[in-house]
C-alpha cells in the first residue's frame, strides 16, 4: 500500500503525461517491492513557478533566464 | 499540537463538509490523545482527479467507468 | 480514496491509541464524504519533541516548563 | 540538499514576499547547517482559508470575526 | 527539479531496493517530463506498520492475518 | 498559522541547531508575512542517507565519494 507524492512545477504537463507518471510509479513499486497496484496511491502536485525555489531564486526567474539565453543564443 | 493533513479528490466538497472534517479531526485528536484544539491544525488538500492515481489509473477514468456502469445499469 | 496524515509528537502513544486514530479518521471520511474505507489511508508520523517547534521553541522545552509548573504547583 | 515546505493560507502573498520566504529559508539552512543553496528546495503551498482549520474552525471564520471586531472597535 | 516522496511500510526494504526506487523515480521524471536528474529529489519514508492504516485497521493486523492464512493454508 | 516542514538528512544535527532552524523559520514568517509565532509550527524530519536520492544516487554514496576525494586530497 505505498503512497507516492510527485511534486512538479505547473508548466503544462498534460493528462497523458501525468497518467504516465501514475503508471510508471505504480509499476516501479510493484517491480522493486512487489507492492499491490490496487492499493498504490500516486498524487501529483503541480506548484506555481513563483512558489518553487531552488538556489535562492524562484523557478519563474530561472525559466526567464533560460529563455533569454536561448533567444540570445 | 497535532497537524492533520487530509487529501481528497476535488469533486465538490462544500465548505460545510470541509468544516465537518476540521471539527471531526480536531475532536478525534482531543478524544484519543487529549490534544489541545487551540493548537490543532487541519489542512485539507483537494487534488484534481487527473492528478490522483489508484491501481495504475487516474480517478477521472475511474469516475467515468463508474458513471458508465450506472448509465448502463 | 482519501489520504490522511496525522503528525503528533512522539510521547508514548500506544498502538491502541494509534488504532483509534486510524479508525476515527477513516470513519470521519466515510461519514462526511461517503469515502470508501477500503481505499482510505491513514499514516501517523511521530516526531521527536526536539524536532517540533511551536511559538519559537521546541516541544521538549515546552514540556519541561509544564512539568516544572506542575512540580511547583 | 534540504527540502523546505512552507504552507500558508492563500491571502494575497505577493511574488516578492514569496521570494523573500525562498531566500530566507535557503539562507537559514545555509547558515545553521552549511547546506548548499544550489540543492535547497523551497516549496510554498497556499491553502484556501476554507481548507485550513485551527481550534475547530476554519480560517475564513476566524478572519471574519477579526474583521467584525475591528469594525466594531 | 521534481520532488518525489515515496512512503512505504517499514518491512525490511534493503538499501539496494531503496536505491532502485530512487533510480526508477528519477528516470521516470526524466523520461516523461524531461526533468533533470541533477535536481530531482527522491525521499523514501518508512512507516511502522502500527502507524499505517488501511480499511480501518493497521498493517500490523493485516500482515498477521495474511500470515495466519498462509500457515492455515 | 503557518506550517513549515524542513526535511534534512540525518547526519548529526544537534538539538541546538534544530532549535536555530525553528527560531529562524518562525522569525522569517513573522518578518515577511506578519504571521503570529504562537501559531507557527515548524517540523523537522531527519531522513536516513540511504533514503534520500539526488541525481539518481543516494546520499550515502555521495557522502562516501566526498570523503574519498578529501582523503585523496
Amino acid at each position: 500500500m505505498p503512497y507516492v507524492n510527485i511534486r512538479i512545477t505547473r508548466e503544462g504537463a498534460t493528462a497523458e503525461q501525468k497518467l504516465a507518471l501514475i503508471e510508471g510509479a505504480t509499476d516501479l513499486l510493484s517491480r522493486v517491492l512487489n507492492k499491490n497496484p490496487a492499493t498504490t496511491f500516486v498524487i501529483i502536485d503541480e506548484v506555481e513557478t513563483d512558489n518553487w525555489g531552488l538556489n535562492r531564486e524562484n523557478i519563474t526567474t530561472l525559466r526567464k533566464r533560460e529563455a533569454d539565453k536561448k533567444a540570445a543564443g
